[in-house]
């Protein structure tokens, strides 16, 4: 059970408590979903395994419809939280990535706080390897990501801009799929705009021969999808043939490796050097990809610095890019989820 | 100038610089806008006024193409971007609300920080009064949100769902107006769902005689509105009609106090003590409203313990509610500007 590991870790660290506040960290060990913008919203977890939740009080009729069972502390605008309870931990585990030097004050005037300790570790450590119930959702997600693609190359035809494809995908996903929300802001991007990693989709109109590249997501009851394809509209020319070539063969090298206890770092190593070796190695820019979950860009980093181990129940990204500015920018990219023996490909749009 | 202020605030709090991360404070100050999720994005102003942006290494030729005339540190994943800087800082002013402990502890490894202070007050300050560009970008927003409630309203039939209302609404305000965003999940509510003040669209349908809420706004260059009607579909019961007259009431006579020199505080005890003698006060939970700009909840909160008063150029939210559980709830908000000798409403569709 999560909430035992970080009970342990309380323990182990010598601590009190743990005070939890990142949304989907909330969510992950209450099954509670809120975005209190600048309200309070946190778990407290003691080390004999109590757990509160605080949340701002117009939401309490919420949490008691949600699986959360614990104790429920709901306070209004204006009402200081850590007077509505009696609490005193002389060492407290919070999430250094998360806790603001605003927040960390308070804890330390509500709760006489005198130690903080780090849970974000173990809280990635555990969020790192997915349940089956886990994968079942991000799997779900991937073919909604491969419908989104479906949807957006059938779409293409020349003169259409690609705000146009964007807005078209998520209204199809969104009215026949059953679809709330994308993972983040789609991105179509057509011939050398693609050559931005991080370019924004606008008025440019699609012309023939050139390519259209696709990165979506799709959130299917909290789980991401996260993929990419660069897709020929027409014939492109031969120079963007050879990048898309030279891409495609890092990306499915690069798979073929990711196995339980594979580092992590030589998958990015190993489609680097392809894309080096053919000569382009200064076009790509970023690592190879990111652990995916809750989150569209979680805990692990594929980069080159990564010295862990791949274990079964990881679900990362492989999207290795060149981007040649003013000429052609090619990215593809699919969600693998490591198996007990190998690894399984989540996405599935030919490529 | 913004940046002058804030050289000042260094200089009154004897720091050596300031260290700015909140994306949406880096753009109000750099004019550009990154979301750089787990990557570094930092604007650094000096005692000296000297303004350097610190952004993911992918982002560097949008920085150039982008409004800000710094100096502009592009750094590799996985590099330390600490290192390709030679800067020591005594004393660094940063967002207390922002900066993360991780985030601290980088700085005193990279920067040498002894002492921090916080620059979130003297920011807020800032970006409370809005400048005439800024008013404008708001005025057209709340334009915008006048238009989505029309469409929403023009939309409503017998049998549609509240989904359908949203998807409608944000499909025609994206392809008709050019909008690319909303300023947060659009709201419509059927019926008592509405008594739920932070309820989620599904798949209820629309009967006759019921009122249909809305909260919904819009971004336009980056600057959002947010408003609220609660309209009759059909002729709504009694109790129902007679709870909204009760805050349009409330609504009206809070609004109708706005003006500079007013406290704060006293335009949500009048709208509270109007629902309150009318014996609903149990049922209006939240504060009045909100400073709305770059962020669709800012600085500052329109609530009882606020005791600053209202000033020229300050843009808010009046919104007040009543949330009668399982029976009907009402909410009507409009965005208010602070003029010199009163207020302006910026939203109009009838209430």
């Amino acid at each position: 059970m999560k909430i035992e590991e970080i009970v342990k870790e309380i323990r182990n660290q010598d601590a009190d408590a743990a005070w939890i506040t990142t949304p989907l960290n909330v969510f992950y060990f209450s099954g509670y979903l809120s975005e209190p913008h600048e309200r309070l919203l946190a778990l407290l977890i003691t080390a004999e395994g109590e757990q509160v939740l605080f949340v701002p009080k117009l939401e309490v009729e919420e949490v008691k419809a949600s699986p959360f069972k614990g104790k429920v502390v709901g306070n209004a605008d204006g009402e200081d939280p850590f007077k509505l309870v009696d609490y005193h931990f002389d060492k407290l585990l919070v999430e250094n990535e998360h806790l603001t030097l605003k927040r960390q004050k308070e804890l330390i005037d509500g709760f006489g706080v005198e130690t903080f300790g780090d849970i974000d570790g173990a809280i990635k450590a555990l969020r790192n390897v997915k349940t089956p119930e886990e994968i079942d959702k991000i799997k779900k997600a991937a073919e909604l990501a491969d419908k989104c693609i479906e949807i957006g190359v059938d779409f293409l035809k020349e003169g259409v801009t690609e705000k146009q494809v964007v807005r078209h995908i998520e209204y199809e996903i969104q009215t026949k799929y059953g679809v709330d929300q994308m993972s983040f802001d789609t991105m179509v991007l057509f011939g050398d705009h693609a050559a931005s990693p991080h370019g924004i989709p606008g008025e440019r109109t699609l012309k023939n021969n050139e390519y259209v590249l696709f990165d979506l997501g799709v959130v299917y009851e909290q789980y991401c999808s996260d993929m990419t394809r660069t897709v020929a509209f027409g014939t492109p020319d031969q120079k963007a043939k050879e990048v898309y070539d030279i891409v495609l063969k890092a990306e499915k090298e690069a798979i073929n490796m990711i196995k339980p206890g594979v580092v992590i770092g030589d998958v990015d190593r190993k489609a680097r050097g392809i894309i080096e070796e053919a000569g382009y190695g200064e076009y790509f820019l970023h690592r190879l990809g990111h652990g995916l979950g809750l989150e569209e860009h979680e805990y692990q980093d594929v980069a080159g610095h990564n010295t862990n181990k791949f274990v079964s129940g990881m679900v990362v990204t492989v999207e290795p890019g060149i981007y040649v500015p003013e000429q052609v920018g090619v990215r593809i990219e699919d969600d693998i989820l490591v198996t007990e023996d190998g690894h399984e490909v989540l996405t599935h749009y030919e490529k």
